[in-house]
Order: structure tokens, then C-alpha cells, then sequence
């Protein structure tokens, strides 16, 4: 495999499944030149003239989009572990001999587990997309042999299917709710995920669309977030996905003291910094941490009367009020991950889905998240020039997806909220186990020890220097982990790519290497 | 100029405006080959990082957009009669010297004829899109010197864009409200136009797209029609138009009592036929006789209890009445006509904006217009075969567009309500003077002597055949006209063409001569 140096100094592949890459060149250095992809001309007239797309199940519907050996199949994610559609797809693959697919997931969890006896047997030929759990760290023991794991950010994804990097012959799109024109939306349901945005590149841009639902609406289904003029078959089935696990009907801010605080601290550099204003505009995600800081962050925008612009969000109940309280205008939202997130979507038009075409495409006329001035988000690893990781852990195991987070480093303030140290292994290291993101992007770490913020934002610097902040070089609050954990042992990996990371315009970041 | 006989009998030129044509083959009898056009790959690096696109005025944001010799310029039509912005456009690339445009409007209308001295002195090329009033007759005396006249229905636009076959370089798309992103709506504005389906897949394929908006409104936006993520600069002027002839405040029903009987006559038939039935479906527009018919056809559902499921619309306070009093679940909405129709499509979640890629579009995966049990529509001519035509006048001049007439004709009853005189000018004639629609996309004429149903429509004929409807051959009817009105005399055209009629999917259907 030959393998170039990037601009971020590491080694990566110049070919990655038989497709030729660009390196890093670095952030904004890229200037794609060309079209779009043009997805394939159809005509009314193979369409059936009633409306009525809906076919027996999702065997037949495969069937009739012509699944052929060597096909990229797309899912979505948004029933996230509840998902079991992908799975089935496989199964039904597997069982009309089809082999050397593509599986091209916007993310893959833990309950797609079942699927990796299919890149076994040779069904599955190789996966794109990110891997949580057991998913990486099959990748990461070097088990899917015949292609190379490509872990792309929510909008990198998009991105790659609008530039027509990765081609969808078929998509499966699962949906709470839809006509049987293939319209469909994901709070009309009976099993809801909210927004379906992680679907629409696959929607406009595949050769053929699949609906899968448990809920068949009258037509037309409103409110409409997939178009089914888009859309092939529509396949009904009871059960589309474990509904505990799509959506909570609570959702629980973290209640370890260490990581409140951390929380906590963040709001108050948000607030310190000068960020929080009125019109201010932040992204709000659903991990512990990062509820906690949005909890604390509203507690002190009421205090002092401030109101948000807007909230793009993983909608929660929290942001939810913050809305209801009028806290902000408006929730642009992504990924719904409670029920009164689904409730306040369906009711109030200050609640918008987006898209990862719209919120997070690194090409197109601006987006969303380039627009937001401050997010906090978490990392596996920081380095002491502030390069950071998402994917692997110090280990080397790759047990995590990039999701937005690459997308959402381009706020104008990203925090990254981590503890000091995780299982008495330190967060913060003298060089990354994988880049995710170069250390531009990133401008505090927030830990329980201090918060550190990059020397490249000066303006951040002064405006906190004569704060009560805790204010610390990172270098100060490494050397302070490594007294209590110890320095950190080198990852054990061998020299053998088996993934590689794309930085949100298509371009290699880095390699993940086999662990031994 | 090279002509071939369509599957239609009519000879049509095998090039227009220097690209070549396929003559119409028949209906549903073409299959498209290829792929969607590609848009150009923007990159988020070349937009402004706060997200304000705003610019000082229109000239400065077509500089800005590269704008040139022999660039195709699109406009879209949402403001009618009430449109300044398209001549706007025309002066300023007059003033910056810039010539052999092509405009390419979703339609153009009397109020645009300043920007005929522009075709007259070279900086406008040729015009293509439906011609009303004062532009088609331009047209027809063979004025437009450089170019064909192209004539395509509202979703024959569209596609053509989606197909690659219009080429937009920059689109003017002006909006009642937007934010700095370019994300717009019609409805949060000062002067609404509901709606801005038009406009969709301009925004979606063209090069550079500029939003003009009186209206700034904070981001986002609420609710967004036309995404800022495919907008270049937002231009903010005070008159984007002239409001009285944007939307009216009401709109007003025919006073012609023969053409009242004619709308009453047309809901009788949908009622006898058994077409208006719970569930049903109908598209309802905003001439004379189609609000009158509607209007009646509301009245009949009341009576018997029915209810519909939905209504394409272009929308008024009659349908609204409809969605209000529960006499149909749901509005499609390509377009607002009147200020009730505005409010309710800004609060009414059952009242859904559509565009002319969603409903109209012959390459879709099936599309709305084609789901409707039944549509009323005008007509210039209609000869007894049941072909017809909506461009001209029997005296051969051009004066009308052909809108989403042609589309509307694959509804599953097509119905034809119109007087079977005008000025003494017989409308039912042995062969149309340009063919719009063929033969067999007509089923019913409706006039106020009576009721043809077209013979391929055997079940239509079943279906009323005991009934108290005045049901007559269409030859009967034509020779009655002609016994009052005279047999009209051809009209005296020369061999000159000066424009052609494309069908729904591209071909070209007939071919518009010059008149003497």
C-alpha cells in the first residue's frame, strides 16, 4: 500500500478501495473542482399510476431495485441501537446469494454486530462508515479483510455522496411514517425518531430508494421531510426498529461530580468569554457532558436574561425548554433523542429539521454549523498542540464514529469538555493514538484540573485573563495527570492500515493501524 | 431550419436554438437515457464565515456572480403581474454592456415587456419560457430575430433544468422574506407570494443564485422554502414588487352567468361520474371558471357528506374554505393567489408547499399530478378529435403560456371547461391552430351547450350515461357554434417558426409560426 505523508505530517494511504484519494493538504486548503453527481434520469411512466409503491416486504423490494453482487447498500442511523432494518437487509442478501456488497450506514452501532458475519462469509465485502463498539474493533483486529474501514463526520458523508466519492445503488431508508407514494416523516409514527436527515443525501442521490415503515399514513403524509418523487418502493412492515432504543422517553444529564463540574466550567467560560450574548447562536448534543453544559449554560442565560439567537441541536428535553422558555428563537434540528424533542418538532415551527446536506456540507454555499459560535464536545484524546482524537482510544482500539463532530469543530469557539483522565488512562498526550481534527480547530479544553485554550486564540486568552477562570498551559494539566496516572504507554499497533479518517472535504486526515 | 412529422402529425424543427431535439414520439413513449444535471461543487471556504451574504444591490451581486456575455439568466414568476425585479436584472446588464443573454423566466407576463427593447438591441438573445400577453404576441409577429421561442409547462421547466437540457447560470430569485444565509420563504414577508415552488429547481442547478427580499428577517429564517445553503448573495431592496398584483386581497368568482352554468355543469359531471367520492382528490385552480367550479363542487361534497383527501391548488380563500370546513384533510400548494390563501398556508400545518419538481415533474419517480382524480382546465382551442391548445388564438397569435396546464393533464380526468364561443370565435374547431395536448390526454369538454366526453373514455361515458347531464358528441356541438358564429376561417400565418411547444418530457410537440 503505498502511503504519503499528509500536511498534518501523517502517513496515509493514496488509493483506499480501489479509489484514488487526495492527502490532507489542510483545513481549507481544498478546492474541489467539477459537478455534483447526477443522480439517475426516471420517468412517471415506470411508476404506477395510482401512487401506490408499496410492495409485499423488503425481499421483493430489493428484489425489484435489482440487488446485484458488488451493489453499495445505504441505512440510516436514526433508530441508532434500536436499528434492526440493516441487519434484515443483509440477512435477505445473504439468503439470495448476493455477495461483494458495499454496506454504506450514515453510522454503525453495536446492534449491527449480526452484519460482521456477513463480511465474513463474504456477502458484505467492506464497510464505510463510522464504527461504534464492537463494529471498530472487528476493523480495528485487522478482520475485515477486503477493504479498508472509511470513517467520514456526518456531513463528510453527504459531502462524499453529493461529489459522488461513494455511489448508493440502493438505498433503505427506514421511516416512522409514510404514504404510499413514499412521502414519510419521523414523528407521524408510532415508533418515532424525529428528524430524518441523515437520509436525505441518500434520498436524492441513490439510483434506488427503498421506504421502509411500520405506519402507513394517508397520503399526503405531513409533514413531508422525505419526497416521494424520490422514493422506488415502499415496503410496510410491524416492526422497524426496538423503540426504547430509538428514542428515550427521558434523557439523563451525567451525575458524576467530576463531569458536572467540567459542565459547569465550560458554561462559565461560554458566559466569561463574552460568547454568550444576546443572538448568540450554540450547538447543543446529547452526550452527558455536553447536556449538562447546555442545562448550566441555560440556567445562566436566564440569569442574566440573555437569549439565543438559535440551537442547533441533538434535541433534547432541555433545549426543548430552552425554547419553550424562550431562551432561543428557534432549535435547528438534526437528531431528535427524546420524546418531547419528537413532540416539540411535530408542534412548534420554531423547532426546523435540517440535514447533514444542509447543516454540515463542507461543500455548499455555507452551512449551519459554520454559522454556530461555540460548541462543546467531547474526544478519546487531546494532544499538547491540540490536536484531537474521537475514534480511537490510547489503546489503539477504534471504538468510536466521528458523527458531527468534525463538522461542528468549524464553531467559531469548539470546546472540547473531557475529564483529565479516563480508567486512570490521561485524556490529554503528548501526540494523538489518530487526528481526527488538527489542532486549529480546536480552541479550550475544558477538564475537572483547568481549562487550557489554544495559544492561537488570543482573543479567547484576553478576554478570560482576568477572570476567576481556572486558566491553565495544557502542558500544566498533563504533567499534573501523569503524576497521578503515570505516562501513558504507546499504543501496540502493527504497520497495517486497516481504516483511514477523511477530514469533511474528502481528504485522507489519517490511517488506523491493526492492533496487535 | 431542418422539420421532421411528429407521432403527433406535427412538423417540428429536429434543432432548436443550436441543440437538437427529439420530436415528440407519442405519449409515455420516451425514455430518458442519462443522469440528473450536476450542480457546480461549491465549497464552504469561498462563502462568508458570519454567514451574510448580503451585498449592497442587485448590480454588485451579478458582478459578483461572474455575470457575462451569452450566460442564461433565470427569473421565476411567484409575483405576476406584480414583477419588477425581472426587468430590473434586464436594465443592469444593459447598463453593464452585457450581451446575447438567454432569459429563461418560469413564465413572463405582460409587465415584462421592458425587457423586449433588450432583445430588440441584442443584450437579451432570445427568450425561452411561456409568453402571456404582450411578449407571446412579440414573439408571434417574428420580432424575437436571434432565437426560438421555447414553451414548456411549469414541470416541463423544471425537468428540463434536472435534465441538464437548460443550463442556468445565474438565478434572480426574489423572495418576501429571507435571512443574511439566503434562506427564504413568501410567506414571513411584507409582500407575500406564498409559495416559491418555481423558483425550486433553479436554486437547486444553477451556477450562482442571488435572493432579492424586502424583507430581511433574522436567521434562521422560519419556516425555509428556498435553502441559503445553495445562495450566493441576498440582495435587500425595498420594492421587490408590486403588491397589489402579487396576491390580490380576495379573489373573485366569474360573474358570467354561462360561465357559472359551465362550472356547474363540470362539478355535476365529476359528482355523476362517481369521481367525487370520499378520499378524492382534485386539482382546483384560480381562473374564472375553475374557482367557480370548485366552489360548486364544495357545495355538492357538503350536500352528500364527502370529503376529499386532498387538493392541488393553486390556492385561494375557496379551497382554504374547504381545509377549514373539513372538506378535504390536506392542500398542495404550488401556488397562493390570494392574501387568505397566504394565511393559511402559514398556519395551517394540512397546507403544504409544493414546487413544480415535486408535483409536476415528468422525471420523477412518480409525481402529484399524476396521483389526481380530476382536473378543470381552460383551453384556447379544442378540435374533435379532443386535441388541444392553450398558447394561441385561432388567428394564430401567441398571447398565453402553457403554466401547469400539460401537467395537469395526467390527472386520471382531465376535464376542458370552456365557452364554445369567444367574440364569435368558435373554441371547438377541426384541428387546433398548435398543439398542446394530445387527443388522448383530454376526456371531457365542458361548454355551456352541452357536455363531450372523449370516446377512449368508454367508463366516463358508462358512468353518466343515465343520467340527467347533457351528454353530446363534440361534432354536435361544434356544428351549433358554427351555425351561430360561422365557420371560422385559418389563420394566415407564414412558414416561418418562431417558437416551439415542448411536451411534459422534452420533446417537442408543435412548432409556432410567425404570423402575416
Amino acid at each position: 500500500m503505498k502511503m504519503v505523508r499528509n500536511a498534518a505530517g501523517r502517513f496515509v494511504p493514496v488509493e483506499v478501495n480501489d479509489k484514488p484519494q487526495v492527502p490532507f493538504p489542510g483545513v481549507n486548503k481544498y478546492r474541489p473542482k467539477g459537478r455534483k453527481a447526477g443522480a439517475l434520469i426516471p420517468t412517471v411512466i415506470d411508476y404506477p399510476a395510482d401512487g401506490n409503491k408499496v410492495v409485499p416486504d423488503l425481499k421483493t423490494a430489493l428484489q425489484k431495485c435489482g440487488l446485484r453482487n458488488g451493489m453499495t447498500i445505504s441505512t440510516h442511523h436514526h433508530f441508532r441501537e434500536g436499528d434492526i432494518v440493516s441487519n434484515q437487509v443483509f440477512d435477505i442478501c445473504a439468503q439470495l446469494g448476493v455477495r461483494n456488497l458495499m454496506w454504506f450506514p450514515s453510522a454503525s452501532f453495536p446492534c449491527n454486530e449480526p452484519i460482521l458475519k456477513h463480511v465474513d462469509s463474504g456477502v458484505v465485502h467492506h464497510i464505510e462508515a463510522s464504527m461504534n463498539g464492537v463494529m471498530g474493533a472487528y476493523v480495528s483486529q485487522g478482520r475485515m479483510k477486503k477493504g479498508l474501514g472509511v470513517l467520514r463526520s456526518h456531513g463528510g458523508r453527504a459531502r462524499a455522496i453529493q461529489d459522488g466519492e461513494v455511489h448508493i445503488d440502493i438505498a433503505v431508508l427506514v421511516a416512522p411514517a409514510a404514504d404510499q407514494f413514499g412521502n414519510a416523516n419521523g414523528i407521524s409514527g408510532d415508533t418515532n425518531c424525529g428528524v430524518l436527515g441523515y437520509a436525505e443525501a441518500d434520498l436524492l442521490y441513490a439510483d434506488r430508494v427503498i421506504i421502509v415503515t411500520s405506519k402507513l399514513v394517508p397520503f399526503p403524509c405531513i409533514p413531508i421531510y422525505l419526497y416521494g418523487h424520490y422514493v422506488d418502493y415502499v415496503v410496510v412492515q410491524d416492526n422497524i426498529g426496538n423503540p426504547d432504543k430509538i428514542v428515550s422517553g427521558t434523557t439523563q444529564i451525567t451525575r458524576s461530580p467530576d463531569r458536572l463540574y467540567i459542565a459547569e466550567l465550560a458554561a462559565r467560560f461560554v458566559k466569561t468569554a463574552g460568547i454568550m450574548k444576546n443572538g448568540f447562536s450554540l450547538q447543543a448534543g446529547a452526550g452527558g457532558i455536553s447536556l449538562a453544559f447546555t442545562n448550566s449554560l441555560a440556567r445562566m442565560m436566564k440569569q442574566s436574561g440573555i437569549k439565543a439567537g438559535w440551537v442547533h441541536a441533538g434535541s433534547t428535553k432541555y433545549v426543548v425548554d430552552m425554547l419553550e422558555q424562550g431562551l432561543t428563537r428557534a432549535i435547528v434540528d438534526g437528531q431528535a433523542f427524546d420524546l418531547e424533542a419528537v413532540r416539540s418538532l411535530r408542534d412548534n415551527r420554531n423547532h426546523i429539521p435540517t440535514s447533514t446536506l444542509i447543516s454540515y456540507n463542507h461543500h455548499a454555499k455555507g452551512n449551519y454549523l459554520n454559522l454556530v459560535d461555540v460548541a462543546v464536545l467531547g474526544a478519546t484524546e487531546v494532544d499538547v498542540n491540540f490536536n484531537a482524537n474521537v475514534v480511537t482510544h490510547s489503546d489503539g482500539m477504534m471504538l468510536h464514529g466521528i458523527g458531527g463532530w468534525q463538522n461542528c469543530m468549524f464553531a467559531h469557539c469548539t470546546i472540547l469538555a473531557v475529564p483529565s483522565f479516563r480508567d486512570r488512562i490521561p485524556v490529554i498526550v503528548d501526540k494523538v493514538t489518530t487526528l481526527c481534527a488538527p489542532a486549529e480547530m480546536v480552541d479550550v479544553v475544558v477538564t475537572e484540573r483547568g481549562i487550557a485554550i489554544n495559544p492561537r486564540r488570543t482573543d479567547l486568552i484576553d478576554a478570560t485573563k482576568h477572570s476567576d477562570l481556572p486558566v491553565r498551559t495544557i502542558l500544566e494539566i498533563k504533567q499534573e495527570v501523569e503524576s497521578l496516572c503515570g505516562k501513558p504507554s504507546r499504543p501496540k499497533l502493527t504497520d497495517k492500515v486497516v481504516a483511514v479518517v477523511k477530514w469533511v472535504d474528502g481528504t485522507v486526515l489519517d490511517s488506523i493501524y491493526q492492533v496487535t
